[in-house]
C-alpha cells in the first residue's frame, strides 16, 4: 500500500490523468502473458516523457518502492509481473516515432511504440524492422528490448539486440544516460548490448535507436511433410550445411498440426514432422535456393511439398504456425509453453528424450520450434481440474529445460527468464557467473528496486557481496557443459 | 620495480621459463602498434592456461600491481601499452585451438591463437572466420576481443562482437567465470557482449567461443575510378540504397593511391576517388549485383572500371589497399592514422571539411576508409624533425575526430580508444554516460588494476562515486548529438 504522500508525489510527476490507483483498475495489471503468477501494484503511472520517468524513479528511490515497466504485457515469462504494492510504469502514452532516417537506415522511437508500427512507418521506402515475435501486432519495442525478443525470422536477421543500436535510459536513481549511438560499434563498454535482454532490472529505456533493413526483392515459402521429426531435422541440417541461410525454418509435430488445423484450417498435411522454409533475397538467388531446399527435402523422404505461388498462399502456409500457441486450447484444457535452445546437432536426441519423458510422465507434449537456430517451444498439455497435474506439468517443463542445458543449450531463446525460470538459471549458470551478473545489477541498481525478484534465482542484497571472492576451482565451473 | 618476493611468486605461478624480468628483454614490450607511447613493464609472464592466469592475477590483486594483457601487440590505440613497472601477460603460449565443431559452426580457442589460423583450421570444411583486421596474419583473437576488431569485410559480416558467442574470463581478483555460451542469446546479462571491446579493463579472457561462417560460392571484386570523392561517395550511397550489402566497399583518395603505387605497384588509376567493391554469395546473385554496381558507377561518372577475372587479379586489386597504411612511409616521414566513424550521408560534408582544415593547418591528409559503414581512416602526414609539427598533427587528428562526433559519428570504428583517444571520449560522451561505464568497470575491477589508465578520460577511484547521482538536466546530455 503506497502512502498518500507517495501518491501525491506520483500525481505531481505524471499528472492527475497519469496515475491509476483504484483497486479495480489496478487489478487489470496483475499479470502479463504468463498468467499463473499474479500481483497487484500499488499504483500505475503513465509517463509522457523521460522527464516524467525521471521524476517517478526518483520518487521510488527516495521511498525505496520497487517499480516495474510494462509495455503491452504480452511477455511469456512474467517479466512485466508487478511488484505487489509497488509502482508499475505503463508506456501506453510514450508511443511516438521520433525520427525516421531512411538514408542512414535508422528509426528512433519511444518504448511504447508497437513493433509492427515501425515497419509500417518505413515500408513505403522499402524497409522493414526485422525482429518479429508472434505478438508483433501488439507488443512494444520497450518490451522487445527488455526481453531481447526474437521471432521466426531471427535465424537470418538476428534478435532484437542486433537491431537496437542505442538508447536513452533512466537509471533507478533518476539519472538519464545514453548508451550506444546511431553508428555501429561505439567506443567504451557496450552498455546498449547489456541493457537489451536485461529484463527491466537495470533501469527504464525512454528512447530507442533502431536499425531497419531493406525489404528483399522476393520472399518464397514452402511446406514439406515428413514421416518423422528426425527426417525433418536432417533436412534442416542439410539446408544449413549447404551454406543457405533461410529467413525462417519452422518445424511442427503431429499434435501441433492437429491443434492448428482444428483452430484455423490451414490445410496442413498431417505428419510427424512438418517444415516451413522461407527464403528471401534477390529473385535469382532465391529461385535457386528453393530448388535446393526442394531436392534436399525429397532426399530425406518428404512426401508432400507445397510452394506458395502468391502472397495469399504464403499467408496461408504461415497461418497455422502463427496460430499454434493459441490453438492448443482446441486439444487441451491448459498448456505450458517452454522456450529452450539446443545445438542443431542435438535436435533428434533431445526430441526423442522429450518423447520418452512424455510417456513416462503421462502428459502430452506438442512441439513447435524455430528449427534453424535450435529454439524449441515444447508445449506441455495438462488439465488443471485434475488435482496435482499443473504441478506435474510445471515440473516436466523444467525437466525439458534442464535437458536442453545438459545438451549444451540454454533455458530460453526469446521469452526471457522473468519470474518463470528463475530457478533454472541456477542450473544453467555456476554461482560465480551469476555473481558477476549480480555485480552489474548492483552497479546500476544498488537497492534492487528495478523489476526486483526476477531473472536471478534468489533475491540478494547488493551489500551481501563485499571484498574478493572465495577461491573457486576451475573444475567446478557449473553444471552446464560450457566448453 | 617489482619486489623479489613478487617475482618469486610470479615464477611459481608461470614456471621459471614463463617469466621475463631482464631489463633489455622487457624493453621489447614497451609499446604496441601505437609507438608514440612507451612504458616498460616490471615483468612479463607467459601463462600456459587459465590456472596460471588465475594465479598471476591473484598475485597482482594481493600486491595491488597493475596488469595488462598482450596478444601480438598490433593494436593501433595503445591498448597493450604496459603499465610502467607492472605485470604484462603475454599470450604467446596460449595458442591452442581447443575445439572445432563444424556441424554447429563453432570453434573454441585460447586467446593467443592468430586470427588467420582460425580460418586455416576450418577452410577444409568450407568455412571461414569473418572479422579481418589488416593485421589478420599476425594479430590474436584475444586482442581482437579486447578491441572488438573490425576489418574491410565487417560491413557485411559484422565486427568481432558478432562472432564471439562466449568466453571464459579470469576476473581481476582471480575468479574464473563464463560469459555467454555456444548457443545464441543466452539468458541474463550479455556479459560476453560487454567484455568484447572493453579493451582489457574488465579482466582477461582465457577461452573464446567463435562462430564461423560458410564460405560463399563466389567472390567478385571491381575497382572504379572517379574524379571526386563526392562521386565515389554517391556511388556508395546508391549501392546501399539499392538494397545490396557488399562484402566490402573501400575508398581511397589521390594521396593514398600515390603512396600505395609507390610501395606495391598495384597499377591503380590515379584519381580523387577510387572504390573497391567486393560482392560475395551465390554466383547467380553476385553476377547480377556486379552488373548493378557497374552501372551505378557509370551513372556517377566512373571513367575506369576493372573487374578481377581471377583470384590473382583480385589479390592485385586488394594489394594497394592492404598496403595503404604502411605505404605512407613512401610519401611522408611520419603519419598519424585515425579511426573515426560518420553516418554515410555525412560523407561528402566531412571530407570537404577535412580538406578545408588540411589547408588551414598546412598538413596533408590521406584518406582511406571502409566507405560502406562510414569508417574513415584519415592519415595526417607530418615530419617529426620539424619542431612542433608532431603536436600540430596530433591536434589536427583529434580535430578530425571531434568533427566526426559533431556529425553524429564516433571517435573509433575498430582501433579502440586505448591510450590514444582517452581525452576525446569526454567529447563524445556526457559525464553521466561515462560514469555509468565506470560503474561497470568498478563492479569487475574495484582496484582498477586491469589495464589501468586507458579508455576513460581520467583515472578515477571506484570509491569516488557513492550515493545517488546529482540531478542532471536532460538538456545537457552531452556534446554529442545523440538524438
Amino acid at each position: 500500500m503506497l502512502s498518500a504522500e507517495v501518491l501525491r508525489q506520483l500525481r505531481d510527476a505524471a499528472g492527475a490523468d497519469g496515475l491509476i490507483c483504484e483497486q479495480d483498475q489496478l487489478q487489470t495489471y496483475e499479470c502479463d502473458g504468463l498468467t499463473n503468477f499474479r500481483a497487484v501494484p500499488g499504483a500505475v503511472v503513465l509517463p509522457r516523457d523521460a522527464h516524467q520517468v525521471q521524476a517517478i524513479l526518483r520518487i521510488c528511490t527516495q521511498h525505496k518502492i520497487p517499480f516495474v515497466a510494462r509495455g503491452a504485457g504480452t511477455g511469456l515469462s512474467g517479466g512485466a509481473l508487478p511488484a505487489a504494492g509497488g509502482v508499475l510504469l505503463s508506456f501506453a502514452r510514450m508511443t511516438r516515432v521520433l525520427e525516421v532516417d531512411i538514408p542512414n537506415q535508422r528509426v528512433v522511437v519511444e518504448p511504447g511504440v508497437i513493433n509492427a508500427h515501425v515497419t509500417q512507418q518505413v515500408a513505403p521506402y522499402g524497409y522493414f524492422y526485422a525482429p518479429d515475435p508472434s505478438s508483433q501486432p501488439v507488443c512494444t519495442i520497450g518490451g522487445n528490448v527488455a526481453e531481447n525478443a526474437g521471432g521466426a525470422h531471427c535465424l537470418k536477421y538476428g534478435f532484437t539486440t542486433t537491431h537496437v543500436l542505442g538508447m536513452e535510459v533512466v537509471l533507478p536513481d533518476g539519472e538519464v544516460v545514453h548508451f550506444g549511438a546511431k553508428t555501429l560499434d561505439t567506443p567504451g563498454y557496450d552498455l546498449s548490448g547489456v541493457f537489451v535482454g536485461s529484463e527491466g532490472t537495470l533501469g527504464v529505456a525512454t528512447k530507442i535507436i533502431l536499425r531497419i533493413v531493406k525489404r528483399p526483392e522476393t520472399v518464397q515459402t514452402l511446406l514439406a511433410a515428413f514421416d518423422s521429426s528426425n527426417a525433418a531435422g536432417q533436412t534442416v541440417s542439410d539446408i544449413i550445411s549447404a551454406g543457405m541461410l533461410p529467413a525462417a525454418i519452422e518445424m511442427m509435430d503431429r499434435v501441433t498440426i492437429q491443434a492448428a488445423e482444428a483452430a484455423v484450417h490451414a490445410n496442413y498435411p498431417l505428419c510427424d514432422g512438418l517444415l516451413i522454409v522461407e527464403m528471401d533475397g534477390p529473385r535469382a538467388e532465391v529461385d535457386l535456393q528453393m530448388q535446393q531446399v526442394r531436392s534436399l527435402s525429397e532426399k530425406n523422404g518428404a512426401w508432400e511439398i507445397r510452394q506458395a505461388q502468391s502472397d495469399a498462399e504464403r499467408a496461408l502456409l504461415w497461418k497455422g504456425r502463427k496460430a499454434a500457441f493459441a490453438a492448443m486450447g482446441r486439444i487441451a484444457k491448459n498448456y505450458i509453453v517452454q522456450d529452450g535452445v539446443i545445438p542443431r546437432t542435438a535436435l533428434s536426441r533431445v526430441l526423442d528424450e522429450i518423447d520418452r519423458m512424455s510417456k513416462e510422465v503421462g502428459l502430452r507434449v506438442a512441439n513447435v520450434f524455430h528449427a534453424g537456430d535450435g529454439n524449441l517451444h515444447p508445449m506441455v498439455l495438462y488439465d488443471n481440474t485434475i488435482p496435482g497435474q499443473e504441478e506435474e506439468a510445471l515440473e516436466f517443463s523444467y525437466r525439458i529445460l534442464r535437458l536442453c542445458v545438459d545438451n549444451g543449450g540454454s533455458i530460453t531463446g526469446e521469452h526471457g527468464v522473468g519470474k518463470e525460470k528463475q530457478e533454472v538459471m541456477g542450473y544453467m549458470f555456476a554461482e560465480p557467473d551469476l555473481d558477476t551478473m549480480q555485480l552489474v545489477r548492483c552497479a546500476f541498481d544498488p537497492e534492487s528496486l528495478s523489476n526486483p525478484d526476477k531473472l536471478f534465482p534468489r533475491p540478494r542484497l547488493c551489500a551481501e557481496k563485499t571484498g574478493p571472492y572465495e577461491p573457486h576451482p576451475l573444475e567446478k565451473a557449473g553444471t552446464a557443459q560450457f566448453f
